[in-house]
């Protein structure tokens, strides 16, 4: 129905049809989220608001910015992508966040938080710059609300003179329930008849930054959105304007109503996402912590998805969820470990990339004890460029006194956070998702050592670290044997920095393959390249090339990125044996 | 007179003796830091309100952490390195910075700015959950208020039920004049008799963040300083508290105070800092932008610092000052790039470490045409650990999309900035503060090309990148000629991204050395040595090892960290030559 519904064929459509619309479109994103996973919750909130949107703006011309971005099914399938809509988060298809290469009713691409404003107002000053004047709208949830960066562009707003509209989406969600100070302000704000009476007045968090809030409005009332938003856009021919949205997340389907939290990701095939390494965490670290009261857990607003949840019920002083603040977590973790605690920072890799600074000198340069949990490392699939984990080896590798190990199953995740609890420096122990394999006895985790998976009796030693590549390690080597006679050597690189020298001086006479779930550049098998440089020994290192990328399975497109088990055995057969 | 003041005899001393003692601590900052270099304005701006905090808290029980750290110095003189102090950044002296392994009253490390709440808030976690009562005190400055990390830490602090003292030290400086919202906001805080009047309403900032604002005071008043503390020492027990406290920044001299942003930091021997790259950014900059209406200079609070300051007279609408924002000068930039802008964001290299995730994302994700111009790359010196450039050729050559320069002087720096205005990607040039030589005529740039500097007769060949690296590799060569008869070729490494895979075949029959002014881990040699994965090609490193550089002079700390020219020379004479 809603098929080539764009512009101006919406903009003709009254109330009813634009509310036939919205329950069109809400049914085509639960039977497409339940088909190929995706996030459910926060784009059901945001039906009304994207219909009203489209139906008052003028898009592509005005330009709009989903903050995180995981909020634009309803803005994809009203701007000509309705009919590819079941292709979505599949390798080759529709991405699940906004992507100018996709579209250009796609302006910016996000996919962490906090980033909306910042962009408006760079769009905003080269509009002005250029003497157009269309419109710049930033959509962002109250759980971005927290991230520093907004306050980083509230803060040079108004001395920009920059018009744009932001729209709080405000479902009182992060991932987890939205936490801290903004959001009570928020909820005062909703709440107290006073505050929306004077909410002109001068001393206003908004107004002090140059921003005239709109009021609260009912983001789910398609009818109120388009009658607010009409208003809305004549206050901006002369200012900057906030409008605060309250959207149900999970709106319209009692399954995700009732526990947004769980259903924020699907995975695909509809099933709520199951974490095998982050329930590890959560297990190991409330054991650890019964024993050991100098432990804390902190997270940035993913209590459940990284695993901690009963840490939480279990412990709740010593855990702290310091709301999608990744860089105020890091130098936190830093501060309470130089006073004595041992802080865990459960985060996922793509996210920890925000406290490149704060590792490098709170945590790094103060050699302080602080663990990171490091949660969808490797390649994390289906959300595409912006979520794969594929640089933590690289960026963490570079910093002096940090610690990198890589488990290989979940048994051996489980040693490695008992080997933590008694190590004295910054360790970071970073592992994908879900564990499919388990290889056998795991030896007590020392520091920097790896360990010996079969002893081959070929001239080449394959180091693999992690689950994945060591699979495929084990899988090349099985398969080498069976067509060459021969058997390379399997070892488990438990360890990325430091290198395990003792283990490399017992494989002096093999030439070394490298394997891991992370880009070349920077990564274990460079690390290894630069050790023997200037030797002549000969180092293969299989590992992701130079580019970003893309949304597709986990496998798929791991074998297209470089470690496909083929590729393996044909080089080891060309290169090693004959 | 002021050797052996701490603790107790401190507090011994009436208001005359503490006057005096200012004067004093004065006295000697001056000339200390006019003889060995430092910051300046920050530390005489400071020195009556840390004479003050000496006075009422109990330090080292009580801990005190200062903003980015460059006014500690009274607080080193006044806990027992007063006689240290004529050692200040000197090679085994005393830090400039806070430094948790110098002393037990400097409890937590800083450089970059905005870490001090969320350190703080840390500690207070930790305080309480092991049930001690000692006061904390953050002393942050205007200008890193306005960093998100600030906001990120006040959305935090009331939900912790945190006690801490937050003491704002406004003067109204970052390096550049502080500009921003919060800025005018404390401007209003200071000037509007109403908002003093109302300074407890439930909607100020501050309040709303759980803070007590405790009102406006005169910083470089020590009376009044001791008797405000003392009663904020006592409100301490209930609660967190703001005390905005007014300084002038170079308080006391008078080359300072008029001139506080050209003081800020002061070159060993009291000359004024000359930066010789940056002056070359500023000319070409404006050169270019004459002539193309889409460049946009973007800079956080470092105008004059990175060379602007003319660029931003002559192109005001086109030049943005973002404050101590690093994170959202990058989006900003990325968002301008989107809409056919073309902008350039100068900045200091570890600084930009403040940006991964955005040049990452924003940026390189985008392949958005964003100049980086990064300035103080490599070893920068006296500043010690926090300021060294030295990790950036690693962490950007990991980024797919982005390019990376490297000029051998100062005329390649403004060729390469000609042929940045025509390049379509994400770009970063690297440069350190001085330049010191000259290589001969520069051919045009293109993107990937090395240049051969010299064709050696022997079968090495020396890739170096960078003005410090390519000086020690022609004086490496020079004197391989001279002591062995066969001289090795030089390259100079324009681009360590991509590689000049032309170039590298030309040199396939020679063994190759790499030698450049950053961290060996995920450097150029890094990537030299795994391009050649797989090949058993002969490739030597050098460059730094994996320990932060403490402070000292910048030749003698590259000489320490591993680009000693004699290590070189030696290295080629014991393995290539003979």
């Amino acid at each position: 129905m809603f098929e080539d519904i764009t512009g101006s064929k919406l903009k003709s459509l009254d109330m009813n049809g634009l509310e036939a619309l919205c329950e069109d479109i809400r049914g085509k994103i639960i039977s497409s989220v339940m088909q190929n996973g995706g996030h459910l919750s926060s784009n059901l909130g945001v039906v009304e608001l994207t219909v009203a949107l489209h139906y008052v703006f003028d898009f592509p011309e005005d330009k709009i910015i989903f903050d995180v971005g995981h909020q634009c099914y309803a803005h994809k399938m009203l701007s000509g992508r309705a009919e590819q809509f079941s292709s979505l988060r599949k390798k080759g298809g529709l991405s699940g966040f906004p992507k100018r290469s996709e579209s250009v009713y796609d302006s910016y691409n996000t996919g962490h938080a906090g980033t909306s404003i910042s962009a408006a107002l760079g769009m905003a000053k080269a509009r002005d710059l250029a003497g157009d004047d269309y419109n710049i709208i930033a959509v962002i949830g109250d759980g971005s609300f927290n991230n520093g960066l907004v306050y980083e562009a509230f803060n040079n707003l108004k001395q920009l003179g920059a018009r744009i509209l932001i729209i709080i989406n405000d479902n009182g969600m992060s991932i987890s329930p939205t936490v801290g100070s903004m959001h009570e302000y928020l909820e005062a704000l909703k709440n107290d008849v006073e505050e929306r009476y004077h909410k002109n007045r001068r001393a206003g968090i908004f107004e002090r930054f140059g921003l005239e809030y709109d009021g609260v409005y009912d983001g789910n009332d398609v009818a109120e959105m388009v009658a607010e938003l009409t208003k809305v856009k004549q206050k901006l021919k002369s200012g900057s304007v906030i409008m605060h949205v309250m959207t149900k997340k999970g709106k319209g389907y009692s399954l995700c109503e009732d526990d947004p939290e769980a259903t924020h990701g699907i995975s695909e095939g509809g099933e709520a996402e199951i974490t095998e390494y982050s329930k590890v965490l959560g297990r190991e670290l409330c054991s650890l912590a019964a024993d050991n009261d100098k432990i804390v857990a902190v997270t940035a607003a993913m209590t459940g998805s990284v695993g901690l949840s009963d840490f939480f019920a279990k412990f709740p002083q010593r855990a702290v969820d310091v709301g999608i603040c990744e860089e105020h977590a890091a130098v936190f973790c830093a501060a309470m470990a130089a006073q004595g605690f041992k802080p865990y920072f459960a985060v996922y890799s793509t996210f920890l990339q925000r406290s490149f600074d704060e590792v490098v000198l709170d945590i790094c340069s103060q050699n302080l004890p602080v663990t990171l949990c490091i949660d969808r490392a490797g390649i994390s699939g289906a959300d595409g460029e912006t979520h794969q984990g594929v640089f933590d080896l690289s960026y963490l590798s570079l910093m002096p006194n940090m610690a990198i190990a890589v488990p290989k199953d979940a048994e051996e995740f489980a040693e490695m956070l008992k080997f933590s609890a008694g190590y004295s420096g910054p360790l970071a122990i970073r592992y994908p998702r879900a564990s499919y394999h388990t290889f056998g006895k795991c030896k007590k985790i020392e520091l920097g050592k790896w360990e010996k998976l079969s002893d081959g009796d070929g001239k080449v030693a394959i180091l693999a670290c992690g689950e994945r590549a060591i699979w495929r390690a084990v899988c090349a080597a099985e398969r080498v044997q069976k067509e060459c006679g021969v058997r390379p050597s399997v070892i488990n690189v438990r360890f990325v920095k430091p290198l395990d020298e003792g283990m490399l001086l017992e494989l002096k006479e093999k030439d070394i393959i490298t394997i891991e779930d992370n880009a070349l550049i920077g990564g274990f098998g460079s690390l290894v390249a630069a050790r023997y440089s200037g030797s002549g020994k000969r180092v293969k290192i299989f590992a992701y090339g130079d580019k970003f990328i893309e949304h597709g399975g986990v496998e798929e497109l791991m074998d297209d990125c470089g470690l496909a088990v083929k590729d393996i055995v044909s080089y080891i057969k060309e290169n090693e044996i004959g």
